[in-house]
């Protein structure tokens, strides 16, 4: 909350403008003045490819990525939890080992991009980390793991990667693994296994927040009856709009702000998928990309964007992506619900499609008659609470 | 093997210089031809101080550090195995996390420095990759695990710590832990235990050079015995000289030759230690240098460096430890013995006390009547000759 406490007290009738709803107080000037968190940013993903760097200005027309610096900075977002994410493999011995090995090498690649730029950056490892790192006009980096795959059968690992950062983890990606079942897997617990079980445990120990995007539904249930601390949905949907495995019914969404919880409104899965024929046909080119002269990269890597722009995966525009956001805050109150658009990891709609476009959701937010202090839980009030609940859990233990 | 296979075929004779024993080729260009590595530099451990850069040129009487890039290229040395140093904490779950979490710092400090200065270094993974790098005119950055304690009770660990470059590691450090008894610790297994016993088939199956230094000698007989590849002794001396549990004796390193292993030398414990009063009343004090400002911290550096010139742990010298080097090389041949003299982890000895002096090595060793062949054995021969050998054992598994 950087300059809410001045907002809050300011008349906000004369923060109107033209551009605004009326009586509504001006969106852009709200949206500067609270803290913006996503709680799924993907784009740590990006470090792999060659020459691509944080810091540097990109377009998601140009190279489908949405996430940088400098549009950050355009679009106002202080910070979020930047994930190291994990292709779900074989689930034995060696295949734990090659996801560790990669897991590393993805949290090595987030702490020198924060080590490389530190006027920039700064790694967060508290609830009230947050609000210093953005006054001190730093972004805001939490580390959060999708898959916990890496972590093998060794539950110890989870406290090594807590001691190297890592506040939030979800148990399974696409694919059921050796924790849990996932949306996209097989059935193969019954929800978690014993070690799930204990990772649930060891995350409520150590003060790691339990996201439960990715699991299955019975999965869900047992973290959220085992877990001794509120868990999140870093990047899901609700069920009532669109029928998708990786969307929650409401009674879910309900059971999970009954227990303190927060959905952060994925802007994937809020419509049925579209045929993608070009996208298709070269994602097997896509492949090789790296391995290109840097001149015909780019040019691939521009025919991909436009590709990617002109067959969306879905209809889901900016309108839609809203009515998500406004079912869950009509069904669970303002107090359970944020944003977490999986971007960098196949998020964004038609209008809202890469980080600097994000003022519109508070524009919309506010439009819809939020307050700017509720407008502020849901970009990240909510999810610092959760946060700093699982540090008073973790306390205790 | 840089320029050798140049001087080989040149006049030795006319490469004698007044400096050189009669009739010896001249040391200092030997020793510029022929590839260096020591096995167990201890100065990954130093990137921990503030400030202190690798690339930087210090001096072991200011701050104590004995490595760093300009007195590697004085001193003519090509590079060798960094080390990933763990201290022995409590063998219980969360001494396990914690070890690991301070081993992936580390191994991330040592990928760091080679990435910042990529024409100074490169990391190397394959025994053929040292030549290659040292013609390129850069230092050879390979990795080895001092203490495998970080790796908890589960072995899939080890192969993760392969994928990102690991190449050698030993078990333990001074105190017994999950993997095996140490020379300074409990007898608790009789040697390994059944995960130490895990761990050797895991090296022997993954390609990492097992390292014995530290193990007891129940430990060193087992894994001798176990190990499907030659094994080797990064830092340890010869019992006959100085009766030190770190020293071993005669028959055990005949057997590690008879395998085809390789000691190499360490300049540790090869006379009795000394009383360290002064050494001894900073200790306490040098603790908190971390914490200091700038100008302080480096006065008590200075301090420390001095006192510890004045008062060194033992009585060694350079003849002692050359002395320790022959009698390696009189037992067991010149094909299995090397240099590994524990440079920042406590080594030196009077009158070779940082990196910078090692050409004293090779102009003793072509003085004792060693041809330029067999010092580039010592040098580097030997312990890439082991290193092939696992390579080619990893690769039959």
């Amino acid at each position: 909350m950087r300059h809410l406490s001045l907002l809050a007290t300011a008349c906000l009738a004369c923060l109107a403008s033209p551009l605004a709803a009326q009586n509504a107080p001006d969106a852009a000037q709200v949206h500067a003045g609270i803290l913006t968190l996503d709680t799924h940013l993907d784009s740590p993903a990006n470090l792999d490819q060659p020459g691509w760097k944080i810091t540097d200005r990109h377009d998601v027309l140009h190279d489908t990525t949405q996430v940088d610096l400098p549009r950050m900075i355009e679009g106002g977002l202080d910070g979020g939890f930047w994930v190291i994410y994990t292709d779900q493999g074989p689930n034995d011995a060696r295949g734990y080992a090659a996801a560790l090995a990669h897991a590393l090498k993805r949290l090595h690649q987030i702490h020198d991009f924060v080590a490389a730029n530190p006027q920039s950056f700064a790694l967060a490892t508290k609830a009230s980390d947050a609000a210093k790192i953005a006054a001190a006009g730093q972004r805001i980096v939490y580390v959060s793991m999708e898959n916990s795959y890496p972590l093998g059968t060794d539950i110890t690992n989870l406290e090594a990667f807590y001691q190297l950062g890592l506040r939030m983890a979800g148990p399974v990606h696409n694919g059921t693994n050796q924790l849990a079942d996932s949306t996209n897997g097989e059935a193969v617990h019954g929800g978690l296994s014993d070690l799930g079980r204990a990772w649930v445990q060891e995350a409520n120990r150590l003060g790691i927040i339990i996201d439960a995007s990715h699991a299955a539904d019975s999965s869900f249930d047992q973290m959220l009856a085992l877990s001794a601390a509120p868990i999140i949905l870093s990047h899901s949907g609700p069920k009532a709009l669109h029928d998708h495995p990786r969307n929650l019914d409401d009674a879910r969404l309900k059971a999970l702000a009954a227990r303190g919880g927060v959905i952060q409104v994925n802007s994937l899965f809020l419509s049925p998928d579209r045929p993608r024929p070009t996208v298709d046909a070269l994602r097997e080119q896509m492949e090789t990309a790296a391995s290109l002269p840097p001149s015909e990269r780019a040019a691939l890597m521009k025919q991909w964007a436009e590709a990617n722009a002109a067959e969306p995966r879905s209809g889901t525009d900016f309108d839609r992506y809203m009515q998500a956001v406004f079912y869950c805050i009509d069904l669970l109150g303002v107090d359970h619900v944020g944003i977490g658009a999986d971007w960098d990891g196949g998020g964004g709609v038609i209008g809202l499609n890469q980080i600097s476009q994000i003022p519109r959701i508070t524009q919309a937010l506010l439009a819809r008659g939020l307050s700017p202090a509720d407008v502020e839980k849901i970009w990240s009030g909510n999810v610092l609470r959760v946060m700093a609940e699982v540090e008073r859990v973790a306390a205790l233990r």
